[in-house]
């Protein structure tokens, strides 16, 4: 093909997205595909520290701020990686994007969801997902599967991953050729298979 | 007085700006007001961090993602330092504020101004400066001031600088109500006299 594909995938913590890309990886690169593997927050170089901000910082961060560090990354991720990538025709898989910042900040933390659109529009100029995957846990199985050794954003509680779980649902409701739901508490072997099918459509 | 002031301090490197700005803190001080000072890149603690980031990484960063990392500490700055200051009656002042992004992304980086502009009404909601001071010095002087030791963003060379200075003068021609050029090649007590003068005009 011409121009290559760009897939993201997403997720409350634990729901086994990170899993299911490797598998993916693989799958694709055995069949002969260039596959660009990265993700949000913590592209390569400079993503990585506004990463370690992110997850890591003991300082008081505002909702905004916050916002506009995610989004930092985004347009380094898509400008350095993600565009090159896909204008030469590789399969970019990409864990976490735009959705997330959606579903976190704006359902999560009750940031205005017209202006993260807005500064998603700015951060991406419009370079859209072709396909994303979001793999649907109950909150209960995150809080488990994620266990005691939390990061920042994982440590908010049961209430916020309530609201981002309900986030992600509304947005595969509103945009249902894009993005896919997969019901993830079935076996990894199981999910990957719908993974797969998923993806051929799109390989058309 | 009931809502204080916001007053910020710009120009290019070398101009003086950070020594009036310490001046002028000084001065209000021992006249009763509460004087707040702050500085961007670099709030106080997550500001730090993206400060050094922005100054000293040495991975390669795209101008788009430079400006969301300015913003994200601008909207820290703003929710956490400078707009409760000024709503409790502080005179705040701010070593550098949206104008650099105009002058600096925008003019020098050659980013969309209009973009620029739509980012800093997000990361601010649109709380403007009272007053701001442009302190004009030219390139040539700004290059022997700087000196030998410079870090990334003073290290991006003279016609840049020219296209930054350029900037700030086309600002001030546009908004000459809160935009206020200083002729700073004069002494610093000179630069001071009028920097007193421009305050007591915003004091009442």
């Amino acid at each position: 093909m011409d121009r290559g594909l760009f897939i993201t995938f997403e997720g409350i913590d634990g729901c086994g997205k990170t899993t299911q890309l490797n598998l993916l990886a693989n799958y694709l690169k055995e069949n002969g595909f260039e596959v660009v593997v990265t993700r949000e927050p913590g592209c390569k170089g400079i993503g990585e520290k506004i990463r370690s901000l992110l997850l890591n910082s003991k300082d008081d961060v505002s909702s905004n701020c916050e916002a506009f560090l995610f989004l930092a990354d985004r347009a380094q991720n898509i400008d350095n990686i993600v565009k090159p990538a896909v204008e030469r025709g590789a399969i970019v898989l990409c864990d976490r994007h735009t959705d997330s910042t959606i579903a976190y900040q704006g359902y999560g933390r009750g940031i205005d969801i017209n202006h993260l659109k807005k500064l998603n529009t700015l951060a991406t100029g419009d370079f859209l997902p072709d396909l994303t995957l979001v793999f649907d846990i109950d909150v209960e199985t995150s809080q488990k599967r994620v266990g005691e050794v939390k990061d920042r954003m994982e440590s908010i509680g049961v209430d916020f991953t309530r609201k981002v779980r309900n986030g992600y649902l509304d947005i595969a409701i509103n945009e249902p050729n894009r993005v896919k739901v997969i019901n993830s508490k079935d076996s990894i072997e199981n999910i990957f298979e719908q993974v797969k099918s998923l993806i051929k459509t799109k390989l058309g």
